[in-house]
């Protein structure tokens, strides 16, 4: 089925008064409609509109807050503790990488950590607040479990991404926005509904063995029976699946460990209990190492050498971190595609919350 | 043919009489033997002496300075600038953490970038000397180019590998320390010798094609004919390949582009060329966050949820980062093993300088 497009101030308003409607003040709504959007504008459809419908559940069911009470818990020039009050994540996330990028620039690098948070979106959203003001942004978050370790049989890990962004000159900034496991679920689903055999670096099945079988990893980890998704690297150490497992795992020790908020299966929870989610955010000032514009333009210089590289046989073009997503947002400038199914999901939030859909 | 046990104790002092032979200051050759050594007793002989002969080598053509000037370019309360002097990378490595772990200590985090520097041995060193402090550490280098990106022909990215220590309690500190290509040029050398075909997420041919073939690119790496190494993922962003790659370059970013020093192809230098290697490292304070010993325990409490995990079909032992290489470490706490090879080359450095090897 072609997907739909949707006008995006459309979009914007009609998920702003959803969020409204179900007790989320306004300014809030609007940031995560906002985070939401760019993920579809920057074709990351998995982390865009199509999760309101799970955050729409989540409000009602009572395990994410409405009103998020954020909290700063502990805080010196150049850290910050915040707990996001089982709120929606993008609000906390916001901002939490406000302040941080505030205290970056008033003292030259800062980290805060979150937790109490749930799903925030995209890591790159938040990495990509601080380009504005020409700082190195960083954004790090753990999730649910559905990664296995290496060697491991049951999924206990998340696919925990890193998000890292660098203002350029002439260039699109450079955006490293990458889960640290081979693919995210969503890739399986899109597999599953073509029957494609999956690649063997992706997922286990219940054995703990690769498979090529997306359907049944899909139930498997909906009835956690064991396996799961696979380590960037795969399933052996030989392939190097041990550091899509270690960078998984230095994230979660940076998010989890170091919030005092859920780890590893713990993010895993009983209905009715918030799944604690937790986040890092850094940034760091530029001119405390050379002038901005120098810094642009070095960074130009080195994404026009990768670009005019070589190809290999066969291959037509490099590109650098962020920049497909950069020329997918500029295509997106008025209007989003969206998913027939995510549309279905819009057109049953707007009858049960009685907010209109003018789309 | 078997590897040669030496005593750590003659091993260390023989370097250090090396070194200062060559007229670097005896606590440098000091510090350059404890990396080396360090890296030997964790298992990791591509960057323990086995080095030492480049370094003789890189001292008496000139390219690598015995007595680094080590200069402070540019410093915050938070950051620091250096520049290595072209002198061991090793010496300034210490000497800039040491720095940075000075500045987190009284200012909560902090970054220091190096350039003008050489190779630093591994990452992971410097890291832990983090540790001590009850600091969380990291390290980042950027290195010759032997890595192709995704979808190029040539060889102009490092290896650039990445470090990160966290303090435990009764467990072994965490340490992750990875080169962002699946493997590194070493491993090729291991299959070549023993006629063993590459997996083929290893390594591509001068056409830029995946290769299972070790001698055809190491060859063409020494003749720079094309293809080289493939990022962690291999060759495809079907199994993840552009991830690898984008880990490799923010890490450059991150150092050759930061301090100003070489990046990319640009750390490839003509004879007589110092080649002009950057760095970055970087402590935090746990105490900004919670306890250092509450952080400990729950760290603790996560290497033993992911060491009792259930085991895939086959697989006996699930590992966490920096386990394996805690382990070597404990056997090595009198003698390293040494490959015969890199004994004969020990020994002509012995003879070349009139240094006695007393083992």
């Amino acid at each position: 089925m072609e997907w739909i497009k949707v006008n995006i101030d459309k979009l914007f308003n009609f998920g702003v008064e959803v969020f409204k409607k179900l007790g989320v003040p306004e300014d809030d709504a609007k940031i995560v409609m906002d985070v939401l959007i760019a993920s579809d504008r920057r074709g990351i459809s998995s982390h865009g509109v199509a999760r309101m419908r799970r955050y729409v559940n989540g409000i009602k069911s009572g395990i994410m807050k409405p009103v998020a009470k954020i909290e700063i818990l502990k805080e010196t020039p150049n850290t910050i503790l915040a707990s996001g009050g089982d709120g929606l994540g993008q609000v906390v996330g916001y901002k939490v990488m406000e302040m941080v990028i505030k205290k970056a620039l008033d003292n030259n690098v800062c980290v805060g950590v979150v937790r109490n948070s749930n799903h925030y979106g995209i890591a790159g959203y938040y990495a990509m607040m601080a380009l504005k003001h020409d700082l190195i942004g960083v954004s790090l978050t753990n999730s649910a479990p559905l990664m296995v370790p290496t060697y491991g049989k049951d999924a206990v890990l998340g696919t925990n991404p890193l998000a890292l962004a660098f203002p350029a000159g002439k260039e699109k900034p450079i955006v490293l926005d990458m889960a640290t496991s081979t693919v995210p679920r969503g890739k399986l689903e899109v597999y599953n509904r073509l029957s494609k055999p999956l690649p063997i670096t992706w997922a286990t099945d219940e054995t703990g063995r690769p498979t090529q079988d997306a359907a049944r990893v899909l139930a498997n980890l909906l009835e956690r029976k064991g396996g799961g998704l696979l380590p960037l690297g795969g399933a052996d150490e030989e392939t190097g699946g041990h550091k899509g497992y270690g960078l998984s795992f230095v994230i979660d020790i940076l998010t989890g460990v170091l919030s005092g908020g859920a780890f590893g299966p713990n993010t895993y929870k009983k209905k009715g209990e918030p799944p604690n989610i937790c986040h890092m955010f850094a940034a760091l000032r530029i001119d405390a190492f050379m002038p901005v514009e120098e810094f642009k333009a070095r960074l130009d210089e080195y994404i026009n050498i990768l670009r005019n590289c070589p190809k290999a046989d066969g291959a037509t073009r490099i590109y650098v971190a962020g920049e497909k997503e950069a020329e997918k947002e500029e295509l997106h400038k008025d209007f989003v595609e969206i998913d027939p199914k995510v549309y279905e999901d819009l057109k049953s939030i707007s009858e049960e919350l009685s907010v209109p859909m003018e789309f």
